[in-house]
């Protein structure tokens, strides 16, 4: 068998689909990724929560672990490899969109935080990809390069309390030109990373043509300084009683806060599109991190049901009720979600992210469920140790959690596939009417009568 | 985009993955195996099922259209495909079994005699392989031969009523020498094809150790002539109120069955090693007729619901409750589980059978089930129509319920996989152990205590 | 405990919820009808089915165990336990739709037939409930009252071919009037009974006003003798591969069929009012059969997972994989569900049908998918014989998945009851609503402050 | 209808089904909780929280809203209301278990805290029928009365750290006797109530005679003071998130603490005896409020998925993709798990908790896995809003999933269901085997044969 280590992290069988589409540069990365995880970011990841201290500190610190394994992980050259040469060529590395999609998965093994060592983090990502893509050189000097370079962090400014801001057009928030100035006004919500104390721009949607006949042209971005007057950070959010410190997901009131009209990403009008081209390849980042997460999950699930000082009534836990079919439907569940994702990422490779809507359409709703699905077992699996503070299940099942509703619910998703599919139906019904007609010649053929 | 016809009846993503481990000669056998099978084979299949009378004559009945489909089939070259001349080379065809899986599903979605006329059918199939496998030369020119020009059909008699016979140290049948005669006597049940007037040859299992020390040395395998005296042929078993003639599953008792020495396959006690060999790949062919199955009723569904003529209430079906949800998951479920074959067909090419159990036992658990999921969300768009002899929908559900238990019901393949997990474990609780060690060190090293 | 023998078939829980609403008339019907059932009805099953010829007489046979088993019910005074005298005062027994459901529920344990034993059976109950309630007395007198003797059977005749016809507005069978004598026209298919040769009447729905604006007064009922001239079965339609002889669901054409004008039933324009008025208790007693066929079939899967002739590999089938964990899901559901439907029972007890729609509703959407569940587990456990025609499973399987679609599929009903929970929306809002006003007075009165 | 103010709360039909069981007291107290809880309790809970301060203080602050309540509640004679007379004759109030559990219901309705205004929450409630039932005078006096009173609180010591406690054989904790004082010496964790400062007793578990060849009476209880010297609450475990302040669920040493001989409950070696016989009818209550959350969420999500200011793309939430089918199924699902939990009330109160034993293990492993499902449904309806802090709905859900391990592992139960099943089998197999001997009467009479 072929021998590269993701194949004890992941499978030997999605390995052998995939292994031949793999540069020789890509497998030594991915290898030196793992060695690099296993090896210092795993072991230190109990380390940088405990040296995140409570009360209102808690927002303003730079957890020194972190700082460490970003410098090493630079010196290792892992660094950005989310950035792919081949869309982004000034910026990227000389990574394919699926070898990303397998280090991703990687760095899901490790928590939230583990995609942070090699600047990978979202929403650090997307607003890279954003101001790689549209931002001027200006912008790109002032914001992109720090981004890259992992000084500064950033967050994305998208969604508003009180509204119903998964519809784009509900956004409130205003966004005008007076004389050579931008001014915000605007109460956002859930905006993640504006609680981190390195975070030095937002990058705000709002409306600046609400009357635009094209509901698809009324919302510009502009490029917000942290701590531009007027900005206020009036609290974290919590999912499921975390405040996922110090980066958070933050209510942010935008307060008549004034900008250069430089600080506009790429035009009036194009808020929209630049929000549609962020999506595509972080969607498929998401997954295969919490395909990670999921993986993670069940070899926890495995340790555990095996470990001699769990015995109950003189067996292993895994000797008990449905614990082994358990791990089988998880394996399999695992395995299947995982195949659908690299797919996808191979698409997008040949054919942009647009070439792959229904892909990643596909694997958006449903690795969210999955993953969340074995990470429960395992939690049944470790009792009451599993939802609390001396594991990291109920942490990562929180943090799935949001992405069954983060960039859209998965209602609208499975909406979306299903009205995809339904455009087969013209072609489909073609197909079948012409066997039909064909049966009837064989009908005749064969002097054959049938109720038909 | 590519453009293989293949990619309309299964999907782009799937075939983006594995399209550069294709050759040529099967890439174009594909296409032509679709151009077959779409405007000739299945236009003909409700005359196939016309053409076989009610009543007695239902079992004496060599079916015209399938002789003549047979006929074209082999002209154009679509004939022996499962039949890889890697693992077979004296008598295999060109092709891997990622290629072959691939038209699999191509045969699936015809129902089960579009195998028939490729020659490609169950059990034929395997009893091909094992006979090229294990036969003797003058086996090989008796029964492999015409096997192998369609000539002849056969049936495999393992499972016996009365008995538990899925273990196979609980069956009863008996084999045993006399002279240079063996003497078959059993009551078997559910052997497939021996209701066919062709049907020339049983493989027939049974024990001729019982008293052997190795449980899996006990089984012998002999070849019975279909009208060797003493076979008797008692009835066909029913799926579902369906009798599947012209083949059948019958219930067959021999008494007192006596064959030459030479009809003997491989030795005496290689029953378990040759029921072993002959499972793999034959697994994966069903699950991929499966996945066509389930393709093929996706799409009636697509059909059904866009019809203009089943409007209720003023809107399309598909406008309806969660016909559009159903949609988008059937897609999905499709998707992922073709994922999962083609990897595990992947995995058998490049390490055999014995390389791909755990990949083979994921797809043989999980696919059946997906695809009755599937048909049952399209029986359900056609209401009282999707139930009856008007669609194939029903008899599909039919076939596709037995897999849930032939070759092992699900619980034993979720059980070994479960099993087989459970062998990363040591490995996997190695590298915790591993992350926990390093993880004091850092927590000196920053001079943090925590409560572990 | 109490100790009626109905526990033993139910549950004591169940039981011990309406012991005290059974009438001591009730409760010794129930014991009579179990007595009867385990005793003479269930083991002449077989024979009843042994006693139906093949082919065309297959249609024509009125089987003598039935005939006999109808007289020895009459003579015990089991005899149209479902017609409620509370609603039926001329003709009914005295037992609320509670108590019968319970019976209900012990007739589904025998198959479809057992309920004709004691003149319980669809479509004959429905159509007796029409002319009890609807019917002049003429033909109260010509076709009630034979039909109360259980000399005559019926059908119901609505469902049409090439059309959506749950959607009622669509039907295109057309009836009206000639002179002194209604004309009908209509190609109607899935009629249930029609087939038998005691079927004596049809109760056709078909269209006497299409251009009502009123489009639920464009329908009309009438009474068509199965020998009428120009009425042509056309055949038997086939549920999976089952004929369901001697009744059938048969094709029937109406073609210039004419009876007097005295077959009107209740009244030009009242067809949708009577096939809304036939439909609540009938659905409950389908229920409750379907709960009865799910009991059976665990009490089968019990019986056969401690068949100490099917161990293998030296266990018990129970000590299996998942096997207790199904039968423990598998009870729990049962029992879940009796409890849904008969409190809708009680339901319609006191409040008419129509004060019982949610629970009605609620139960013709749960049941049946239940029930196919747990008999889809049984099937299961019995391997191959559990789906052929020596055991009852598949056939009991294939009658329940027409109950997904018969009288309205799932999904119009889960729609339903949605919409009517939506219309508990305003008061819960206004009760959300009032907490939150008193909540500020809270508030103020404690003097905290609060992010709202 | 009937009219009483629950019937809102809960549904029509569960009303109707036991109306008749309720006593006029008991009609009278339930309406007047329902009057409490929706006039003051519920427009209390936020400022409940809203009172608990961070930090430190957290655990020492009794919480002023809290007690105002509960002498309000006092006052209006909701108190204690879960102690049954019948069953606890000296301090019960008059409510049967039925009765009781519908007052449940409503208290799940508030939240955790809904509960202690009333003086019914966990583990007071347990402890307070423990020393009911086994406490000595002088027990009683000390801590019954206080704890009836609402003046002190109490936890319930049994699980261990680093220890499968969920087999009581493997507690650690050691009781011995040194004189005439007890020993305590142990380390336990979620032990819920012990963080609150009202928290004046811990009864803890622990071996007393490790070597007792009888596993249950290995274990005695003992009355510990929470100031002993000796008791260490070492942190508050989390689950998700959540610190459950001001109540905990504390890891706790116990090192070397004394208390006097007299501490002991019932007796040496009676641990296990007084555990068995503290679970059933608290299960029931589990349950119960279990389902009044999941009825709460159901109806949060009816007034959010119709709440116009929701809207998106010009639709109410509700009309989007599946919203409605999973209202429908939520109702479905909370009203048939009503029913079963409502039905092992009963059984508890005909036959007492060990003449309801499955229906109680039904419950227990039913009702969390539902009540979780449709909590999780709403907060799908919510989006972010749903995880977060400004809704119950996170807590509540993290909450639930204790459930699915307190008091045993659904495992445990299902596979216990599931034995308890397996009991019926032989009575089962009877059944069947007579069936079959009279079939074969049958057919001999008939002169029938049939391949049996």
């Amino acid at each position: 068998m072929s021998s590269h280590p993701i194949i004890e992290l992941t499978s030997p069988a999605s390995w052998a689909m995939i292994e031949d589409k793999f540069s020789p540069f890509a497998k030594e990365t991915l290898a030196k990724l793992i060695k690099f995880q296993q090896e210092e970011v795993w072991p230190a990841m109990r380390v940088y929560h405990a040296q995140l201290p409570d009360g209102a500190e808690r927002w303003q610190t730079v957890i020194p672990v972190m700082a460490d394994l970003k410098k090493r992980a630079r010196a290792l050259g892992l660094w950005n490899l989310f950035l792919s040469k081949a869309h982004y060529p000034a910026h990227g590395v000389p990574l394919t969109n699926l070898e990303y999609a397998v280090m991703a998965e990687v760095l899901g093994r490790g928590g939230h935080a583990a995609s942070e060592t090699v600047n990978c983090s979202a929403p650090d990502t997307g607003n890279m990809e954003v101001l790689a893509r549209y931002g001027s050189p200006e912008q790109q000097k002032k914001w992109l390069v720090p981004l890259l370079n992992g000084e500064i962090r950033s967050s994305f400014a998208m969604t508003e309390r009180f509204v119903a801001s998964s519809d784009a057009t509900n956004i409130r928030t205003s966004i005008r030109q007076e004389g050579d100035e931008i001014v915000i006004n605007g109460h956002k919500w859930w905006i993640s990373g504006a609680g981190d104390p390195r975070c030095a721009v937002h990058l705000v949607l709002g409306k600046s043509d609400a009357q635009n006949a094209d509901r698809y042209r009324q919302q510009s971005i502009v490029l917000v300084p942290a701590d531009a007057p007027g900005v206020r950070v009036v609290r974290p959010m919590k999912v499921f009683g975390y405040d996922d410190a110090p980066e958070g997901h933050c209510e942010i009131i935008y307060d008549n806060v004034r900008v250069p009209l430089s600080n506009l990403v790429l035009g009036w009008g194009k808020g929209f599109e630049i929000i549609q081209g962020r999506l595509g390849p972080g969607r498929i980042h998401h997954c295969m991190r919490s395909i990670g997460a999921a993986q993670n999950a069940l070899d926890l699930m495995l340790a555990r049901v095996t470990d001699p000082s769990r015995k109950t009534f003189g067996k292993y836990l895994y000797e008990h009720g449905t614990v082994i079919a358990d791990i089988a439907k998880s394996r399999a569940e695992i395995e299947s979600a995982r195949l659908l994702v690299l797919s996808a990422a191979i698409q997008i490779d040949k054919y942009k992210a647009k070439g792959a809507l229904k892909e990643i359409g596909i694997a958006k709703f449903v690795v969210p469920s999955m993953a969340l699905q074995v990470v429960d077992r395992a939690m049944q699996a470790f009792g009451a140790e599993g939802v609390c503070q001396d594991q990291t299940l109920a942490a990562t099942w929180a943090g799935l959690r949001t992405l069954r509703f983060a960039d859209g619910p998965d209602a609208v998703h499975i909406q979306q596939i299903g009205q995809r599919e339904l455009k087969r139906a013209p072609e489909v019904t073609r197909r079948f009417d012409e066997v039909r007609k064909r049966e009837k010649e064989v009908f005749a053929k064969y002097g054959v009568n049938a109720h038909l």
